[in-house]
């Protein structure tokens, strides 16, 4: 089959001829017809990942069951399905023994998983197996190119809004409009909650209020001006911009990190009224569980949120990942290595 | 391998000589150190878990892993495990599409599950097959006959206490101090809470003080004189005692009831300062997920639980079985078809 | 002043002449501009409160203040102020002690506490005095006749969704559309939830769908087949309906008893697949705080919420009563003392 | 009265005689028996508090009321009270209008609050008059001088501690053992969780594990080899202690902070496993409501819950003053103006 490779550390992406997975006991053969890129990829790539090469990257999975290994019984032929970034957990380590990561059947905190384009093959490739355990059942008529983003950025977004716990009343601020930001916005605004995107780009103000955005502010003070929010997602991972935002963080206000800045850390003001005073919380948040995964692309199959989408054939790889990799692919790049 | 067998509803459990299971791909075979008595399997016998004859009762097992099955990566030969009463899920039903449960690798909404001593055979044999997803690993050093109890009596009072989320300063009462209640009561204590013991049972005070209880009274009258509780933790079927200790309830107070009353439903007074000016809630709790389980397991093996139990070989099933259809075995009965 | 006067269990409304209240230290003397009607005052006016008699009935006042009492720092001459059923505690009983009910300035709980419309005048007259710190300013722009029902129904029915603590992707149903209800519908739409209406009143259809109801239903039974609901706001008085509707309540879902039925208790099935294997909850709730006063108040002048009202004069009370206690009055009844 | 003056930024206090107050109306007079110093008494003579001067500096003030202005219903001569920083609000700035705070009769984020010792005379005096509001019942049998420091200290951390919500099984270390931090690390084992006491002062382990510490450690990483902890609770304002702490902080871990570091800001770095992969909180913490200060002054009565004090009669001020600002009080000093 045609699988895009990773040979190296900060090599260029290669599309190779390598063999076609086979289902082994617990797994599942999966035809794949999207494979969303996440800039994951392009730390994976750097290295960031470790010394992983070669590998085929992309844990934005969707595509079609074609074969099923011994064991399994929770899933068939013909089931449309995707995975994530952990399709299986080891079961031994010490969170896994505490079941600690609540989620599903994945495991973000064990010390072994079964990382999807790290430890194992990624999407990026005409087919994969995955850990049956790993896979959802996507609703019918939600289309592979608009589910495969819901695997990473969908279910990381609407992660971060649920363990934000927002209430009614409550306002909703997304601080960046990007690959992540774009979903998140559309998330809130489906969740019926006043929002507010927080960009400095002008260029996506139109966008912004197009994807749902009640209100487009700049930064912090402008946030403030407006009343504040009590739920700031922070979508980028430039943490300068949400530190700034913070500005316009209510009483009793959440911070939702759901990403890192490798330049920096998070860094709580004690400027101002400062953040004790006003039972502010900052909160750390991942791919919270399969329940939130299936929520997801629930509101995806109603339509309540689509990513914005730039669609490449494998063969177009290189060019796909220095997009990404440069900043020029603004929303979210996805791979169909199967149209019929 | 000898098994105890329902043959049929309301007809008296024999002990069978069956064939030993083996461990299909996904499950482990376990050789059974211990098997707990549930209440549960009474009610199996009578019929109320549907005509599922002839099967072996028993889901709180216990045991040593000696075959593991293709593709089984998270248990070896040798592991020390135990198993619930759901070993697995169908993961296509609307509630597994949902994941609804969050209980771990367990699903107890499930429309299909593999439910131990029903739809499978259960605990009280040599030897059980079990999906290896549905088995957990038993900390070093807790004995196999203070371990099994834990799989469903310690289980369902421990996610009870959780579900309660009793917060510092708040005292818990438990409501019966039977096979659920006398563990309630220690894992209560355990957790630092001022613990109250409600039971018309005279003889059972002593017993209650020494198992943690710091005030033990007969009825809701005597609890609310005491001060009250902010929690009732409800471990008996007799719903009647239950609504009846809801007159030492506080403001903001929680009753968690954690079983059933075959004979009558469960009625919220309006009588007095009624339920919604004092702001109650009545929840309803199960098995709430492995990371429950694994937490009473810990306090199992530090020793701050403890069953009360009565010690049978296989043999004595038939009798085993008519102290608990009777009422005469107070706590927890505990098969144990290997001693070696 | 003109005032509505109880003058006897069961005796019907006058409309009396009487000395118009001052302002003692801690209070602040308020015009009346509209007092709604609550089918607590029927219940006032048959003995259910008490031997209260003679008192002016109405416990959702808003109005302008005219005069301030001595030691009163937070309220001017001028300001528009409405005050709900509770206008201060007593400071010294138990509860008051724990400050339990968590209520801002009010103290649902209280032994003692000043309450308007039985231990204190109502507002179904000119003016009234109330106790500063039972009163909460109104926001700009919010009509006096559209802030009155806002008080109790208001306050209600929003601390019964606040304390259901809807999650994005929930769905809501409302239990009976009248005074209550249609209110609550509102509040449940404004909060971004999907909404559904449970009424066995055809003719209430198309005002629910009006209000904001995304379905109608017309039992449990319905409310099952359309997916069901995550939270039951139960606004009527029969919990006949209430308890029927719990058919269509979904795993971890949460039933909200805003009120009472003075028949019978409320009842929690063990039929089906039972309560605590949902894991569902029944919630008492009631006047939760000021700062829900203060939300729901801002949705009104928002116009997020507007109450279905019939506007009388004083003069009218008799009537107003009448219609109110024979269930001819559908929604709100808004007395407007003064129209100036 | 004698009174303690602070006469002007960074002036040495000094004790003068001023007149006596008076109970205004909506006001009682209290004859003090114990005012608490907190460090915030030197930041308040340094200028932090803006231009008070001259003022009486005190905030953890109880004593007996003697008299009682008009309009108040709530005490009465004869109560032992105490108060806080914060005695009321001004009930019309954006926050009061929300009733944001939640905090009883107090409003910690109020833009105008009546402040103990900064906008108001504190309690280092003979007498002082409270807003009635700001008072709350001391329980019977508490001694004024254990009483005092409740009213900050332990208010302060018992509310960290609410806010963390710790759940049955979790572990809670303290990080300083200090003012603060001694009373919350006995609050901490008086709620029946597993303590560590984080201090990098070999000479107070002793002392720590004499108030309820379970273990004692230096620094995250002893933390960590220990097992970790759930919450962290941050009564040192040192920054970095706290921060190096987080090397111990578990998955789904909170760290609570309830001051702040005029020095720095507060990082959460993303190094190691990152913040949001381990779903980690920081929460900001500060006085949480009348409701937690009658919880902990309830364990002050029981005896859980002592303070570590330094007794100073109102002549020995300046002397005490600078063993608290010098770093000589280790622990919490309390002036005794009466002892009768």
């Amino acid at each position: 089959m045609k699988a895009v490779v990773m040979t190296g550390a900060n090599q260029p992406w290669e599309v190779q001829d390598v063999p076609t997975p086979v289902a082994e006991p617990g797994q599942v053969l999966v035809k794949v017809h999207a494979s969303g890129m996440c800039f994951t990829d392009v730390w994976a790539t750097q290295g960031f990942g470790g010394d992983i090469y070669p590998q085929t990257p992309g844990h934005e999975v969707v595509g079609e069951i074609i074969d099923v290994g011994a064991g399994v019984h929770t899933r068939q032929v013909g089931d449309r399905v995707g995975t994530t970034w952990v399709q299986s957990a080891c079961g031994r380590c010490d969170y896994c023994r505490e079941n600690r990561p609540l989620t599903g059947q994945t495991a973000m905190n064990c010390a072994a998983p079964r990382t999807t384009g790290f430890a194992a093959q990624g999407g990026h490739a005409e087919y994969i197996a995955i850990s049956a355990e790993g896979t959802v059942l996507l609703p019918d008529g939600l289309a592979y190119e608009n589910a495969a983003p819901m695997m990473c950025a969908g279910y990381t977004t609407w992660s971060g809004l649920r363990d934000a716990a927002p209430q009614p009343h409550e306002k909703v601020a997304v601080v960046g409009i990007g690959g992540l930001g774009h979903v998140a916005l559309q998330l809130a605004k489906a969740s019926g909650l006043e929002t507010i995107a927080v960009t400095h780009s002008p260029d996506k103000h139109e966008l912004a209020t197009r994807l749902g955005a009640d209100h487009v502010v700049a930064n912090g003070k402008e946030l403030r001006e407006l009343g504040g929010a009590d739920v700031l997602l922070v979508t980028t991972n430039a943490f300068g911009a949400a530190e700034e935002a913070m500005a316009g963080l209510r009483p009793d206000g959440r911070v939702v990190l759901s990403g890192l800045d490798f330049s920096r850390p998070f860094s709580i003001s004690s400027e101002g009224v400062p953040f004790h005073m006003m039972r502010q919380k900052v909160i750390g948040s991942t791919h919270g569980g399969q329940h939130y995964l299936a929520e997801v692309l629930d509101l995806a199959a109603q339509g309540k949120v689509k990513p914005v989408t730039e669609i490449f054939s494998l063969d177009r790889a290189t060019d796909a990942h220095d997009r990404l990799a440069s900043g020029r692919m603004r929303f979210r790049g996805v791979f169909t290595p199967h149209t019929d």
